[in-house]
């Protein structure tokens, strides 16, 4: 009827939103399916190997939604583009929560670390060729520089994910202090002090020289 | 002779730098010192009570290192603040991973998400107040809010440590970035291009209008 492995990653997604990374169980998953722990067995060896074939079936849903951000501009293509690593994150807070024990174990695991790599030049290019697009339309800065604004972002990001998860700090404050650096830092008329809008998108009527 | 707990926390960190936090044992931080794994018992219960006594000692560490950064004025000053959680990371890679693992337990534990707020809190706080004095003494732009630019600096240095244990990215490009931030983003007199260093300090002769 259905696809075995598709059903498996997709409560793999359950279960960590359930149970996080570390204590989860292949019980746990096949407790999510209609399939017996065996039948789970069949198509992944251990936890581990399907923990890395769950992060690559999220990282094609990912560079989905990184693709082509939404917005008229590319001010509002970046909000987006920041903001569907952030605002957006309705995901369970222990799914989040996984996402860090993997960045954790990262150093000692080969195959999540090559995984986390791939996820992070995806969001690092994704940035840094809207900026470019910003910078030459005019929308933002002459100066500003697309590789280090792209470096600049993914650090954040990362740094409101995890601030999240450790100490709880809202991930849509991220969101919005982030708008204040593309708005400040970025666009090439802020002394227009142009609206740079969260949920609505943002207005940067007039910012194009 | 020498405090046995104080021992054991010192023992704590170096066990930390070589086996990370999910594999230490209490055998791990025993073979660090000259006590017996039933004279660390003694002192604490159990591998959990150790770890937030270590988080308490490494806090009191912190705050030491926070209080009154080295710099002239407050953009060098604010340079020496981020640079004491990036730039000067020399820690075993072990030991910042070992961070990042209790940051993704924290959701689970009442006792590590107490901690690691009291860090979050104190840093936000050193920020605050040295981008205060300067935008009161002038070398920051006047429309400078201490109070989003100290949570915007928390986060990405958050980022900064998770992108490094994550994916490996230089601490000292983190580092770098945020100095370009505080030159382009904050100080008053931008356009002069003020030099930011980085390990020589920060040199911005001329920035305070």
């Amino acid at each position: 009827m259905t696809d075995a492995p598709t059903d498996i990653l997709h409560a793999t997604h359950r279960a960590l939103c359930e149970h996080g990374y570390a204590e989860l169980t292949m019980q746990d998953i096949a407790d999510e399916t209609d399939l017996s722990k065996a039948s789970i067995h069949y198509h992944y060896d251990c936890k581990h190997d399907l923990l890395v074939a769950f992060l690559d079936h999220l990282y094609e849903r990912f560079e989905e939604r990184i693709d082509d951000p939404d917005g008229e501009t590319p001010a509002e293509r970046l909000c987006t583009l920041v903001d569907s690593l952030m605002a957006r994150q309705s995901d369970a807070p222990a799914f989040q929560t996984a996402l860090l024990e993997i960045k954790a174990q990262s150093p000692y695991d080969d195959a999540f670390r090559k995984r986390l790599q791939r996820f992070d030049d995806a969001f690092t290019d994704a940035v840094r060729e809207v900026v470019s697009e910003g910078v030459a339309d005019g929308t933002f800065r002459e100066d500003v520089d697309p590789d280090v604004v792209a470096s600049f972002l993914t650090t954040f990001v990362n740094g409101a994910q995890t601030r999240h998860v450790g100490v709880g700090h809202p991930l849509d404050e991220s969101a919005e202090a982030v708008h204040g650096y593309i708005g400040d830092r970025l666009l090439s008329d802020s002394r227009a002090n142009v609206a740079v809008g969260s949920s609505e998108g943002v207005d940067v009527g007039g910012a194009s020289e």
